[in-house]
């Protein structure tokens, strides 16, 4: 399928689920880039949670963004229960008109839901000449160290910089040592995970999947990287008026409350504050790092797969495909 | 010897080194609050090659940092090649009052020198009720991911956050796998270095501390350490108009030119952005981690040590203090 028609279909299915026609697209849009970017986490496979949710009433798909601007450089932008994507393109909107003013702007997301693929935000914005940092929070992951209990999400940093003449530098990544999907998908198939992913409800290490999706995940990093999850938790979470992570519902399940997580984005004009210097030092920095063989520049993978896909139809899962089609009839 | 006393003296010692009375009390300052929190590697034992680099005059000692607001909510602050301290002063009394009338504030600080305790700035700034981040680039050091030639420094990420009745929560920390002083301590001793915190000069994991020396840290967290260590650089240094890692000289060494580093610095109101929530989600998110038996929140350590201090007088290594003495003469 082309990517409009893709777009279209996962729209419809939305709407057919108690979704208002602008989120249905945002909420499209959005899904089918990650899919496109070969982020399929956040791609296409959400689509039947979200239509569940949104006609449980979980997820608010009638809901619009409300904005705030407390501050000429910080503005607050209430998701009210809704999909987060409308609210990320509200908030997008504001700060790149806000940042290249003020040199500086924030905004801060709550009553929100499932961020997505953290990285689109932070480059969108860089895609307008701003230097971006987004962070979120999510459901119960992470342990705090020296701890047994699942606290904090997985909670991604996703930051980018616009450059001279090449898409943005974009850097994504959650806290977590690796993707809790990664645990999802071993426990399916019976396998075991290596040590140093996981510990037991115990708060034992393991490397058996189920426990470890009984447990908590470890964090990168370990002790620094525990410290940047709370660091992350905060920011995006007690800074924007949020559910924490332990008290989050699922993102998955179309019961219970809304998640109501937050997430927190930046947006710094680069010119402003190097005086026009910034182009240059970028990229003399990356080049300095690609004169050395075997490095690559993060977001490599992402821009490879999104060139891919423009010049051919996207390949969807034909299970996933046939549910998303039966959604959208 | 008292703090007060400390601190006159180290003054004294910058003073009688070609360094204005201004800035020796802003770096004397720093160096013993670093000491007295522990942080010994930036503390007094700085002050020899402080002193060295103010009389050849790689430090400009009788610098005055000069102040630009580019935008509302930004400001430059030109270090001039002094000290780094008294351009954090300046950029933290600028930032104090920006970050509550604008919402948010950033502080580029450039032509500046060694960060001293990266979670110091943004303690202070905590103490004024604000939310702060700080990262500041360094010489090289870490190698980008998948290379073997160090580029990058260890480049901190220091946060604090205020709390409703306790000291601020501070997070510091470099991004390094560990420290580079520890592997300088191995190399004097002649002790082996466990595997994983650095490469030789060929990009080889080496445990040989002095074949460390002469090639390059391994990031915390492998490669997503890596993209931190990347995006610390970008805004430490390429947002500041600064050198790179690669670019810069020793903060050890009297000779050389300038180290022309960068420091970043944001400010961030709470109660703005949060509608005045944020105290009470932040306490709540601490209780849940305390109330698990064997978490400490972060920069414990830190009140401690600073307790410790404020009941008694500070114990100084005595050939370090015979030589700051010698310098004060």
């Amino acid at each position: 399928m082309t990517p409009d028609a893709l777009r279209a279909l996962v729209a419809r299915a939305l709407e057919n689920s108690n979704t208002a026609p602008a989120n249905a697209t945002s909420v499209a849009t959005a899904l089918v880039q990650a899919e496109i970017d070969g982020q399929k986490g956040h791609g296409l496979s959400r689509v039947p949670a979200y239509a569940a949710q949104a006609r449980s009433g979980k997820v608010a798909g009638r809901a619009k963004p409300r904005v705030m601007r407390p501050r000429p450089g910080a503005v607050v932008v209430d998701a009210a229960d809704g999909f987060a994507f409308p609210a990320l393109d509200v908030a997008i909107a504001e700060l790149a008109a806000i940042a290249p003013a003020q040199g500086i702007g924030v905004a801060a997301i709550h009553h929100s839901h499932h961020f997505g693929v953290a990285g689109r935000p932070v480059e969108r914005l860089a895609e307008q000449g701003l230097i971006a940092i987004a962070m979120g929070n999510s459901p119960k992951a992470i342990a705090p160290w020296g701890g047994t209990q699942a606290i904090f999400g997985t909670n991604p940093i996703a930051f980018a910089a616009p450059r001279r003449k090449d898409p943005p530098l974009v850097i994504d990544l959650s806290l977590s040592k690796v993707a809790r999907g990664r645990v999802m998908v071993a426990a399916q198939k019976g396998e075991a995970i290596p040590e140093g992913w996981a510990l037991d409800r115990d708060g034992r290490p393991t490397t058996d999947a189920k426990a470890a999706l009984d447990g908590a995940m470890l964090p990168m990093g370990d002790a620094k990287g525990a410290a940047l999850v709370l660091m992350v938790e905060i920011l995006a979470a007690a800074l924007t008026a949020s559910h924490l992570g332990f008290e989050a519902a699922s993102f998955f399940t179309a019961d219970g409350p809304p998640p109501r997580v937050g997430q927190m984005l930046l947006a710094i004009d680069p010119d402003a504050l190097s005086g026009g210097a910034f182009a240059e030092r970028l990229e003399t920095l990356l080049a300095a790092m690609l004169a050395q063989p075997g490095v690559r520049l993060p977001g490599m993978r992402r821009l490879a797969n999104r060139a891919k896909a423009a010049s051919g139809p996207i390949e969807v899962d034909g299970k996933l495909l046939a549910e998303i089609e039966a959604l959208a009839r």
